[in-house]
C-alpha cells in the first residue's frame, strides 16, 4: 500500500483544492440554498475522479442525490462491490456572526481548514475520493466495484431517501457499505459507530389572532405565545421522561454485547463539560450512565422558537403566532410516522387541538450486529492505519438514513471517516485538520485495498 | 372660530404634505433607527410653525425629546399655558412583508393615508400643528401660551423621561395639557382617556452552553429552550392569575365613577372580535366583565420568544441561550421597579436564579379624576366638534409617561386627537383618515380658543 498511502500524501494540496470547491459551492437542503449549481458539481466532481456518474431525482420533487459507478479493474461483473455513503448537503449558517470566516470562503489556518462541509461531510467525500485516485493514478483502477451515492437532503432528515429506495434501491445495492463519519476520538483513539438513532423533526404553530395586535389587548386576547409554551410543557418533565402516551412502548432493550461495548468507551464527560461549558449534566449523571444515556435514550428537543418581536429594546406586541422547532431522537425500534402520531393524539388529548403539527423529518434507527465480519473487517484496518484498537460504538446519538441501506437493502455497514470532536460540526467555525483528512483518506484506501481481496 | 376651521380645510393639502415629511423620516426608537436626522427635522418642522424650538438632551445618552414654545399674542407673562404631549418616534415595522406600502414612503389611497406613525403619533403632531398655524396664520398670533414637548423614547417605555423631568421639568410645566391620542371610537363617538397603564417591560434570557450544540447532546445537555419555558410558565396561570408573590398588592380599586364610566362604555367586543379573528376572550368574559378586564387588570404579556432555529425545514440544534420579552401593564398604584423585583424574588424562589432579567421599560400607571374642570371643557369642546357627548373612559389600556406630567409636574391632563381603531397602529398598514385628521385638528384649535378664554 505504500504507493498508495504516498499519492495520498503527495497528491494533498489537490486534494484540499477539491475540497475547497466543495465547500465553496452553498449546499443548504433546509433552505434549498444553492441546488442550482450544487448537484451539478458534485457530477462533475466525481466524473473528474473517473466514476461514470449521475444526478438521480428523488421523490417529491426532493433535492436530488448524485451517484458514482466505477468498475473493479479486473472482472467487474464478478468482482464484489463496496458502496460509500456520503452526503453533499450541509447544515444552515445560522447564526453567522459567531463565524470568524465566511463559512463559504474555505480558508485555511495552519493545519486547520475551515468552512461549512468542511467536516460534515464534504470532507469525508474528498478524502474517499483522494484514496479512489491514488488507486486509478497508480494501479490504473481500483481493485473492486465501487459506489458512490452522496445525497442531497441528509441535514433535512433524508425525508425521500425511502422512497427513493423503494423506487430503485437495486442500483445502490452493494456487497458491503462504509458509511459516513467514523474517525478519532478526543483521546485521538479510531472509533466506528454501527448504528444510529432516528429522528422525527417538527414545527408546532400555534394561530391565535387574525394578525399581531398591542400588547394591551393581552389582558382580553388570548395569547398563542403563552398556548404554544404549555403545550410544549407538556411533552416533556424536567427528569428528562417524555409523556406521550406509548412513547417508549416500542423500545428494544440492547444487546449485552451493545451494553458492555458503551461500558468500555472511554469517559468523555470532561471534554464535553468544557467543550459546552457547562458543569453538569441532566439528572446529575455522570460514567456509564451518562454514556447510556446518550446512546440508549430517545430525546425530545427545542430547536427553536419564534413568536413576536425578537430584536433589541421593546416592542408592546400581542403576537398573533408562535411557533417552535422539535426534535425527537429515536431508538430502535421506534418508527418516526407512529411517535407523530402519538404526539398528535397527546395534544389532542391535552386540550391542544389547535397546535398544528408538521412532519419535516421522519428517519428510522437503526444499530448494526457488533460481531458481523464486516465490521471485523474495518475494525482491523482502522487499528492498521491508527496505530490503536478502535472504539465501537452501537449506535451513535445522532442520526442518519442508515435504516434505508443496512435494513431495506440487507447490506452490512459499518463507518470510517475523517471526525474529530474539534470539527465543530453543524456549529459555526467548522472545520477538519489536515491529519484526519489524511487518515481518513488511507484508511479508506486499505479498506478498499483488503475488501477487494477478502471479499473476492 | 369659522376663520380657523375654514384654514384648516383650505390648508389640508399642505398639512398632508408635512405629514408625510415626518412619516418620511424613519424614527424607531427601539431600534434607534433614523436619529441622526429625526430630531433636528422635528425642531425644523416646529420652528417652521413659528416656535422657538430645541433638541432636549435626555439622561443617559437617550433619544432627544424636541420642545418647542409659543409666546400669546398678547401678555405672555399673565396668558396661561397649555402643554400638547406628543412623541416623534414610532414602532418597529416588522412584520414587513404585511405591510402593502413601504411604511417610511407615505402613500394616499383615497382618504386614507399610509405609513409607519402616520397615526401614533406623527398625525397628532400634523393635526396640532395645523391648529397653532390656522391661529397663526388668520389671528397673527395664537391666544395662549402653547408648549410643544415631542418626546422621542415613548415607543420603547420612556425609560429616560422621569430623569428629564426630575431635571429640568419646570421648562415644561403649563396650567393645563392635552395628551396625545383621543379621537373616535368604532361608532364614531368622540372619546377621552384620562389615565394609562404603567409598563414593566423586560428581557428574560437564559444561556445553559456556551455554543450550540449538535441536537443529538440533546439526551445528556441542558437545554436553554425548556428552562426558559419552565420559568415563564410558573408566571401565570391558565386563569390568567399572575403568580408572582405580592403582584397585586399595591392596586388600588378604581373609584366608583370609574367603574360606573366603564360600565357606561359601548360594546366594543363584537369589532374585537372580527378586528382580531377570535370567537371568544380570556376566560368567557365579554360585556361588563370584558371592559373592566381590559381598563383595570394588570397584565403578563409574552411579546416575544426567540431560540435556536426557527427558518424553513429543520436545523438539529440544541440551543446555547432563550429568550423572551414580556411586558406587564400595570395599574396604579403599581410601579413596575418594584414588580420588577418581585420578579427577580419569584424567579430566584422558584429555582430560576440562571434565568437574566433587563429591565427594558418602566412606566408608572396614571389616572385623572373624572370631575377635574380641565377634563369638562376637553369634553364640552369634543362634543361641540364630533356633535355627540364623548365616551370617557378612566384610563386606556395601553401605556405612556402621563404620570410625569399629570403626577410630578401636578397638571390636569385630558385627551384629544385623531385616533380611531382602523388606524392600525403599531402593526403592518398603519393609517389615518383626512377626516379623522381635519376633525383633530378642529378640536385642537377649540381647545387652544377656549383654554385661552375661560383660564385667562
Amino acid at each position: 500500500m505504500k504507493d498508495i498511502y504516498s499519492h495520498i500524501e503527495t497528491h494533498v494540496d489537490e486534494s484540499i483544492a477539491q475540497l475547497f470547491e466543495m465547500v465553496r459551492q452553498p449546499s443548504i437542503s433546509a433552505q434549498k440554498r444553492g441546488f442550482d449549481k450544487a448537484p451539478g458539481l458534485m457530477k462533475q466532481i466525481l466524473e473528474r475522479n473517473g466514476f461514470k456518474a449521475e444526478i438521480v431525482p428523488v421523490p417529491n420533487d426532493g433535492l436530488p442525490s448524485v451517484y458514482g459507478f466505477m468498475p473493479a479493474a479486473q472482472n467487474p461483473d464478478a468482482a464484489p462491490t463496496l458502496l460509500f455513503y456520503c452526503h453533499y448537503d450541509v447544515q444552515p449558517v445560522d447564526p453567522l456572526d459567531l463565524w470568524d470566516t465566511d463559512p463559504f470562503e474555505p480558508t485555511r489556518v495552519g493545519d486547520r481548514l475551515y468552512g461549512r462541509g468542511m467536516s460534515d461531510d464534504k470532507g469525508n467525500i474528498g478524502a474517499r475520493l483522494a484514496a479512489i485516485r491514488a488507486f486509478v493514478d497508480e494501479r490504473g483502477a481500483v481493485p473492486c466495484n465501487i459506489k458512490m451515492f452522496c445525497e442531497g437532503e441528509e441535514e433535512s432528515g433524508s425525508v425521500n431517501l425511502p422512497g427513493l429506495i423503494a423506487e430503485r434501491g437495486d442500483d445502490f445495492r452493494a456487497d458491503a457499505c462504509i458509511w459516513e463519519g467514523g474517525g478519532r476520538n478526543l483521546n485521538n483513539d479510531p472509533f466506528m459507530y454501527l448504528g444510529l438513532k432516528g429522528v422525527l423533526g417538527v414545527g408546532l404553530s400555534v394561530r391565535m389572532l387574525s394578525g399581531d395586535a398591542h400588547s394591551s389587548y393581552a389582558a382580553i386576547l388570548p395569547s398563542a405565545a403563552w398556548r404554544l409554551l404549555r403545550a410544549i410543557e407538556t411533552i416533556k418533565d424536567e427528569d428528562e421522561r417524555i409523556h406521550i402516551d406509548g412513547f417508549y412502548d416500542d423500545i428494544v432493550e440492547p444487546s449485552a454485547e451493545a451494553v458492555a461495548a458503551v461500558e468500555a468507551l472511554p469517559d468523555d464527560a470532561p471534554e464535553w463539560l468544557e467543550t459546552f461549558g457547562v458543569t453538569s449534566f441532566v439528572k446529575g449523571l455522570d460514567g456509564e450512565d451518562l454514556r447510556k444515556q446518550l446512546i440508549f435514550q430517545p430525546t425530545a428537543n427545542i430547536a427553536g422558537l419564534d413568536s413576536g418581536y425578537q430584536d433589541e429594546g421593546m416592542k408592546t406586541v400581542l403576537p398573533a403566532v408562535a411557533s417552535a422547532k422539535m426534535d425527537f431522537r429515536l431508538v430502535p425500534e421506534q418508527r418516526p410516522h407512529d411517535i407523530y402520531d402519538k404526539l398528535r393524539a397527546h395534544l389532542d388529548s391535552h386540550g391542544f387541538s389547535d397546535v398544528e403539527v408538521e412532519l419535516i423529518a421522519a428517519v428510522n434507527p437503526y444499530r448494526t450486529d457488533l460481531d458481523s465480519p464486516w465490521v471485523q473487517l474495518v475494525a482491523e484496518t482502522a487499528e492498521e492505519i491508527y496505530g490503536r484498537k478502535p472504539v465501537m460504538t452501537p449506535n451513535m446519538a445522532g442520526t442518519g438514513p442508515m435504516f434505508d441501506f443496512g435494513n431495506t437493502l440487507g447490506m452490512p455497514i459499518a463507518t470510517s471517516g475523517i471526525d474529530h470532536p474539534s470539527h465543530r460540526i453543524h456549529a459555526p467555525n467548522e472545520n477538519i485538520t489536515v491529519e484526519d483528512f489524511l487518515l481518513g483518506a488511507k484508511h479508506a484506501a486499505l479498506i478498499i485495498d483488503r475488501f477487494a481481496s477478502d471479499w473476492g
